[in-house]
């Protein structure tokens, strides 16, 4: 593996420069043993050369081996390992460790290794050591079965150590608890516990499967578009940057989407990117102000194209541990995923669905119900939550009333489904038998179901029962009562968005349901002129656990329709998109593409909660980093090449004279 | 490689939930024969279904073939295409191009097909079409074999008009020349030439190639890392970022060094990162304020380690078409290259090495050169330009002359050597004639040659003379004397810098070379306490071709060390890399690593005058947008939400009022 000096100086020869390479000096900081160096015949100060057709985890390293890969097929050879004290055993034992795993060094004990033994026994934990030493069988009767190096042990013949470790805040053992600002604190600790290790290495694999799967297998040509860019028309979310010159500033975008049109305009023909995107959501807890989305874009491709493209993508690059994922995915248009699932992003896991029972009570006399139907869009629907009522409480039922109340100002009745197929509710004696018996046959509803009823207008019956669908599913696996499996990924596609929604503040103003330049479905497109609200889009999203985790759309490639969009039914500004709008009529082929919010889907895969645990320096729930304290004050003079100042909030009025 | 529609809807059909994917439509816009659907048993408003199975350049597409791959082997086959009309010849023939190259179309001319013809007859230059036609050998004699297509042509068999295309500001040919602002202006354009196609298609490949050596030959770890960021203690070319809290900014880093330290310190153990970094050079023009960097760190390495791996990295990745490179790369020391080449970054395509002719000028009575010589590092130096005195004319010395005047105040001798041995030059006549066979031995000058001559202080000289030796280099060029081949990549590493240097504007300070985690040469660790000056530095610089394409080192790990040198040497507040210093108290490993400037490397490999031309974006010279017009300016209450506000110049002291 490692060639010896004189080696390199033969080949240098060749050359017309001379070799000089004595800078590179072993990382020696304190010799402990005569026998310390794993180049016995080279002077300390002198130097090895590595080959360059070496390959592994070890290539180019003072380590001969990793902690982890040391099994019993190595026993008889001499190693060299590199590592961090996790333990130390009686003055027996050191338990080595790095990425890959833990191992059990023997500590010598015979009276002429005096120095050495009292070297390994004055080891503090957490510190950095090379050991070398001879892989051994354990005795038996000693082997650990929980250790995957627990067959063998190494027999230490020199210690050096590299580095000495203070007291830590916290100590590096998976089952130690820390709170989370001390992990973010002290993040280069945080990352060594192996789940992070985990994580962080399972999200390196995935992505270079993606793109050996864009670039080798479908010619996909990774282009990097610049994050310092122009504000976009209401980029409301839009961290800005000021430049040199005077009110002048650059923007960070949310994503590169004007820059992979561009590139279709341009002819590149298929462009990937791992993109780094911003958003500032400002006081919004719990969201990164920066993430990464594999952004993609195809030219001369349909709908069908890319969904398909990225279930070839998923279904190569997915984790072996994780199992296999099935293709094609499953697929609903938005109004079946309404329906159904009272959300437009489903948790296909487990069932639950919305049930229509409008008809069942046509002729209720329970007022609120009758009253809700007779309205335009009225409707009466439930839900049926297994072996509810034999798991849930009182008090669960209360939450979800609650819920309810809070956040949708609706009511919604808890009946509990009994033996004899009687219900408790205090809706109860006000239901018929005949409409209690067509209730449980439509709901499909068994003795100890319980079931969920809301009546009012359908946009808000949906949605209200499909936030306590997932709610009911919290509360039973709460319970104890498994719902939806955290070994299964069901992933999902949701196409047929509206193309337009009423703008919230504004109803009788559409805006975009995504983004201005989704195409509208071709049977609909004439609609755009006539009847916008009722076009459906070229959008697809991918959901996975019910997460959204990726969304794109077939572009709209005809200026004259961009203009259209933008001008009469968005009502917005054209000249700030006119590069866009001219390069779309300088032969912009058909494209379209999708992002993967790649943070998100690593984290599903990891069954991590939070988007934290799969990034390696993530920013607080608040926004900040713990570990330099980011952002931070600046001093006046630092700002001045900038052109701004400070408008303290106290000075708000006089504008910054406070600065 | 396209199923029909039947076959999705049988695949769904096993699934959950049922499929509805009719949001996948061809992209036809103007269908133009009866034939012009590839899937003609579907009707035009159904979809169609890709295997994911598929691979290849046209994958997931509605073209079955792209124009650059047709070839004899095809002959009989019918294909369909997507590309942009290049031009129209004869109303007979469309040469249609897509990024793969051009092939020939020709357009039916039978009166049957006149529909089709006229349609074809009607195209605009770089609109957008798709053809289905049958591949044939073109007839005897009209054989093009200045074509990789040109043996084949495709007879039409239908039409459809994808996007139609206005009159550009340029034509789509790679012999037109543009000028600067107009290709970043219309980018979209640009981008379609061939050159740049190969560009950044280049870069995308060898970045792949780069990829798999890190990750799947020697185990490396992707890890992102933030890009907003803390300030830098003293970094004053790093963009800001204001956030939503009064007075607190972020900054954009120049480098991830930081964060890859603590990597190491995390125990991640190999990292790497296509690495997108800012720097702020505000009035300096042609530097882009986003670049990419490759960027590596690894622990328990020394630096033979880290440039083995360069090495090897490089020629794994290296393209097909630009030869081969060897390895190990050339070395030499910062003096040995200071004194050979008078730069750290010599190029070594070319000799007219400088050399040291104080010991032949040691009795001259040439004033100015004895001035020079007496004083403490006073010397004289002289490059040959080998047939200078043939090639270079009287402007070209008084360029030199004038270039060593303005650029560094000081005189140079040009002297001209003639065939009879004899020398041209003001100084000739107080030359004895054994000085000047001894100088013209010293030299290796022979007849034709031109000698460049400088007396004065080393650390002067040795820079002058290495910048006119490219200069001569240069002027050579120009009058068609080949001197470094373009062709040819020459990589040599130069070691052994200073760790420290004297500040500019403040000498008895030092200030760090490369920056203050850089670890000295062991031997030379003991001089930090005493002459830090003379302590040199385990850094490395990569040159390619005379320019430096990366530079690393092995860090200081031990927290008292760094504390030494950040406090005592550097003079800086050691608390602003308290969370560093902490972290190398924790368990640090030795470490090391590299950058290699991406945008620079690929230039130099493609032969691009400017990393402009590899940067599918890039600002311009003035580091603007052309194309959005970034930066621009911002309404006021766009900038209210970050609590800054404009310091327009004219009111500077009147501190923004007028903002």
């Amino acid at each position: 593996m490692a060639h010896r000096r004189a080696s390199v100086l033969l080949l240098r020869a060749r050359h017309v420069l001379r070799s000089s390479r004595h800078a590179a000096v072993p990382v020696s900081t304190r010799p402990i043993s005569a026998s310390q160096s794993i180049f016995p015949h080279v002077p300390a100060s002198s130097s090895h050369f590595y080959s360059s057709t070496a390959s592994g985890q070890s290539s180019f390293s003072i380590r001969s081996h990793l902690c982890g890969e040391l099994s019993s097929s190595l026993v008889g050879q001499v190693v060299t390992l590199c590592g961090w004290v996790q333990y130390l055993r009686q003055d027996l034992f050191v338990i080595l460790r790095d990425f890959s795993g833990l191992v059990q060094v023997l500590i010598p004990q015979d009276e002429s290794q005096r120095e050495l033994k009292d070297a390994f026994c004055g080891l503090l934990v957490e510190s950095v050591i090379k050991v070398k030493g001879r892989v051994r069988l354990r005795p038996e009767g000693q082997k650990n079965t929980n250790m995957s190096t627990g067959e063998i042990e190494v027999c230490a013949e020199s210690l050096e150590v590299l580095n000495t470790c203070r007291k830590l805040p916290f100590e590096i053992k998976d089952f130690v608890k820390k709170s989370e600002a001390l992990r973010m604190q002290y993040r280069y600790l945080d990352l060594r516990s192996s789940q992070m290790q985990y994580n962080l290495r399972l999200r390196s694999r995935l992505v270079m499967k993606m793109r050996e799967y864009l670039c080798n297998v479908h010619g996909f040509v990774d282009v990097e578009t610049p994050t310092l860019f122009k504000r976009t028309p209401g980029g409301a979310k839009e961290f800005v940057v000021p430049s040199g010159e005077p009110g002048m500033f650059f923007s960070l975008p949310q994503s590169p989407q004007q820059f992979k049109q561009l590139l279709m305009v341009a002819g590149l023909d298929r462009y990937f990117q791992l993109a780094r995107c911003y958003r500032d959501e400002g006081s919004k807890p719990d969201r990164q102000p920066e993430f990464t989305q594999v952004d993609i874009e195809m030219s001369f491709v349909d709908a069908a194209g890319i969904m398909a493209l990225i279930e070839g993508l998923l279904q190569y690059s997915w984790p072996e541990d994780k199992g296999t994922i099935s293709t094609p995915f499953a697929c609903l248009t938005y109004e079946e995923a309404m329906k159904d699932y009272g959300v437009d992003k489903p948790d296909t896991r487990f069932g639950m669905k919305l049930v229509d029972v409008s008809e069942t009570f046509q002729h209720t006399q329970i007022e609120f119900i009758r009253d809700a139907i007779v309205q335009p869009g009225g409707c009466v629907q439930a839900i049926c939550v297994p072996d509810g009522a034999k798991h849930l409480k009182g008090k669960d039922m209360e939450f979800l009333k609650q819920a309810a109340k809070t956040q949708f100002n609706q009511e919604v009745d808890c009946m509990l489904v009994r033996a004899e197929g009687s219900i408790k509710s205090p809706l109860g004696r006000l239901i018929p038998d005949t409409t209690r018996l067509q209730l449980l046959l439509k709901m499909r509803a068994n003795a100890g179901d319980l079931l969920l009823i809301a009546a009012g207008a359908q946009e808000r019956v949906r949605p209200l029962l499909g936030k306590l669908r997932l709610q009911c599913a919290e509360l039973l696996e709460g319970r104890g009562v498994p719902v939806r499996d955290p070994a299964v990924f069901h992933f999902l596609w949701v196409v047929d968005f509206p193309l337009f929604l009423p703008k919230e503040d504004e109803p009788e103003q559409l805006e975009s349901a995504h983004h201005p330049f989704t195409a509208p479905i071709p049977e609909d497109a004439h609609l755009l002129y006539t009847q916008p609200h009722k076009v459906r889009g070229q959008h697809y999203d991918l959901v996975l656990n019910g997460c959204e985790v990726g969304g794109g759309s077939i572009r709209i490639h005809n200026a004259a329709q961009q203009l259209y969009v933008l001008e009469n039914i968005l009502k917005e500004d054209p000249s700030l998109l006119s590069h866009l709008l001219e390069a779309l009529d300088s032969g912009a082929p058909p494209h379209g593409g999708i992002a993967l919010g790649l943070d998100r889907l690593v984290s599903i895969i990891v069954g991590a909660s939070s988007i934290r645990d799969v990034i390696a320096f993530p920013k607080s729930f608040r926004g900040h980093d713990l570990m330099s304290h980011a952002p931070s004050l600046l001093p006046e003079e630092e700002l001045r090449p900038y052109h701004i100042s400070v408008l303290w909030p106290s000075a708000k009025n006089g504008q910054g004279e406070k600065s």
